[in-house]
């Protein structure tokens, strides 16, 4: 097993990584910026370092400051968490150069699953269901025209280099093509300096369904079931759950089958994820992308199979084969999670971080807790506005509905304003309780949802 | 199922109730002495009711008290938690005369397994082996030679009536016998008006081993395995853990059955454990005596059986059958629970309440903490001194040690003394990591333990 590991993160998931090591034996070194200095998992690790100024990209962003601290420290590895530098091909391939482990697939995996256009093409070719489209790249309107035509409409017009919803245009009809294609063209160009275009169809009211990967370096490729993720609010998930309500036992073999061929499509190793669009009758599944980290959501997962996942990631790391296969993955009840944000829904969600006064989360059977809060401590500005992942874990769908509820009641948090309102708020909203939230069920429903007064129904006719 | 349920106790357990109450859909009602007005419990019920003065006996144990606040509003269930009046028979015939569900089993059924010789020779009847000892009372010195010489000594006499170890003497030699047996004789008829004795063999470093049992009201009864609580302090248990680590496949079935068995020679109904004495030698096991309630420790079962038992007392209580058969019990991983009780362990365990000035519980996976403390809460001086029960689940012991390790050093309080870093200190010890633990190890390894300065070695090498 590895030695020694630096955390390039902060946070849940620094505490969370932290915890994994701790428990495997292995030392933990904590990097942290200014305005981290008194953050949970610094206080906890073996060894912290300061590494820079509050601003990401001085400190947790900061590649050679984070190579300087895991040699300064003898660390033989480095576990990127999920954001910053996770998905950064270049830095996995530096941490290889520099000779220390990094804790993730490699720099080649990474771009691979990250180009839009190649993953796609990639995908098709391993045999993942893609969503209609294009063959390759669109050069002419007169081209979009025609593949628009053969797909059907509404489609979407996407820059080949894209990301982050940049040089993306959707187009309902034949008439607004042209100006759609020479707009998103425009924007490709300007953001990603590079003009290339594909037309893919627009999956209307999709649901958000992703399978979580695991791949060793002796070849094992697993997956350990689904979860569903369509309670989101442009594209940031709020309510993730798993397994996912809506599959069938057919149609799961089926999706993990696919999703275990596009994980061993892009030569995957450690843990992932492969994210598909199931369209509204629930039966057509489409690959979305890949991402190829460790998750937010990636609890959920941990809950219904009894899998550590993090604890994988290091003895993959490691070199060691995983200590789980296909065969004895097995999906136990039902588990779901609200992310607790520093963020008011109600002011169109602007994030609002500041001095915990008073603390107090949920116990219990089949909860779980994974914060970096503490009684005192303050959230900083300068970064993501998740403070708390609340978990549970029950025998079935509706008993962990119930089970959440009562732990959004449980919970307490003065000094800033979070979403848990609004969370408890959707636990009751039927559309949650019949399991039927597609990705548009937030945006739809805010209004009422954020209408904290009405009446909330004990919903005993689900399932 | 019941409607609305009394809640007659305080702390951990009577928070505990009231998840499982609003779970299920059940309202509550919560009563507190004016000691514990702000209690956790209090605060989360649907309506709360003072009924008395700190003292106990003026309000946890005020037996009208309690039946007026439940028919006042409208109770349709009392659950008495632990300790309190949980085990007392008359209040339970009381409860069912006014028409209120007992959540337990009847009075007669307390009373047979509460009168320890009667419960002696009931296990005997059912083929529960007992300690070797007297058939029936031994009214002469005479006869206490002759059974002591038959059984082997060291012996115990102990009165008929007894209770709370009065009545009790050990002898480990004839010469000893005739001074003790007039000792223990003169003790049980100033106790307990009954100068009645018995004879038993003393068993030596015996372990603690217990099975909870499950008993509805359709005659289905069945166990959910085993517990070891060996670590105690002058019966008073410290760290639990399940399954116990020394039984073999063979032992525990033989064991179980011998559980379901003396349940069913009680007519047993509900939640309830059966205690056994293992003899050092790990073979053969004695009835030591039945609990007819919910217990602290029960957490560690609910973990490594994924059943919810306060919800099953529920059910059970509203005349419903079990809703898991013995075939579908399948115990999954290890746990164990950690007691963090307001105490000071080197001044020889003295409770020591006050205000929580800061509180931080452990998190991550395969955590779960019970408690009723909250950041600025104060512990009465008038009840027990156990505030916290945190509690660890992993696939195999040796993880679940190094987990609760880690969780003992995220737990952090501050406003009293706790027996936390003791029992931290125990999770390192040689013998606990082999699982050799007798109920004598506290006791005797007490002084090496409480050096908090020594160093603590990762233990590898067990299992």
């Amino acid at each position: 097993m590895l030695k020694r590991v630096l955390i390039a993160n902060r946070g849940e998931i620094a505490l969370r990584i932290l915890r994994a090591c701790r428990e495997a034996g292995i030392e933990t070194v904590a990097v942290y910026s200014k305005a981290d200095q008194e953050a949970l998992h610094v206080q906890l690790a073996t060894q912290s370092l300061c590494i820079g100024p509050a601003k990401a990209a001085d400190s947790y962003l900061n590649q050679s400051a984070l190579l300087t601290a895991a040699k300064a420290t003898g660390c033989d590895g480095i576990h990127p968490g999920y954001g910053f530098l996770s998905e950064n091909a270049d830095f996995a391939d530096l941490c290889i150069r520099e000779g220390i482990t990094f804790i993730g697939p490699s720099g080649d995996t990474i771009r691979k699953a990250g180009s839009k256009s190649a993953a796609r093409d990639l995908m098709r070719r391993a045999g993942v269901p893609v969503t209609p489209g294009s063959d390759g790249p669109v050069d002419t309107v007169e081209q979009a025209l025609i593949w628009a035509e053969r797909v059907g409409y509404p489609v979407l017009l996407k820059a080949s280099a894209g990301g982050g919803g940049r040089g993306i245009r959707r187009c309902n009809s034949p008439e607004e093509l042209p100006a759609a294609f020479q707009a998103a063209k425009a924007e490709a160009r300007a953001c990603f300096g590079d003009d290339q275009m594909y037309l893919e169809k627009l999956i209307l009211r999709p649901r958000h369904i992703e399978f979580q990967i695991l791949a060793d370096r002796q070849g094992n490729v697993i997956h350990l079931g689904d979860r569903d993720c369509s309670v989101q609010r442009r594209n940031q998930k709020l309510i993730e759950e798993a397994p996912a309500w809506c599959l069938t036992p057919e149609l799961r073999a089926e999706m993990g089958a696919a999703a275990v061929r596009a994980a061993q499509a892009v030569g995957y190793e450690n843990a992932g994820t492969v994210e598909f669009l199931l369209d509204s009758d629930g039966t057509h599944f489409y690959f979305m992308e890949m991402n190829t980290r460790i998750q937010v959501e990636h609890g959920i997962t941990e809950l219904i199979t009894g899998v550590d996942l993090v604890r994988q990631q290091l003895r993959i790391a490691s070199g060691l084969p995983l200590d789980v296969n296909q065969r004895e993955v097995c999906l136990t009840g039902h588990s779901i999670e609200c992310r607790i944000n520093a963020e008011d829904p109600g002011k169109n969600f602007q994030p609002c971080p500041g001095t915990v006064e008073f603390l107090h989360f949920p116990g219990g059977p089949g909860v779980r807790v994974d914060s970096c809060l503490y009684n005192g401590c303050t959230l900083s500005p300068y970064y993501d506005s998740m403070a708390a992942k609340l978990l549970v874990h029950a025998p079935t769908r509706l008993e962990a509905i119930k089970r959440m509820r009562r732990c959004l009641e449980e919970f307490a948090l003065e000094g800033f304003a979070t979403n848990a309102e609004l969370s408890y708020q959707i636990l009751y909203h039927p559309a949650f309780v019949r399991g039927s939230c597609t990705t548009a069920f937030l945006d739809e429903n805010l209004a009422e949802l954020l209408d904290f007064s009405r009446r909330l129904e004990e919903s005993e006719g689900a399932q």
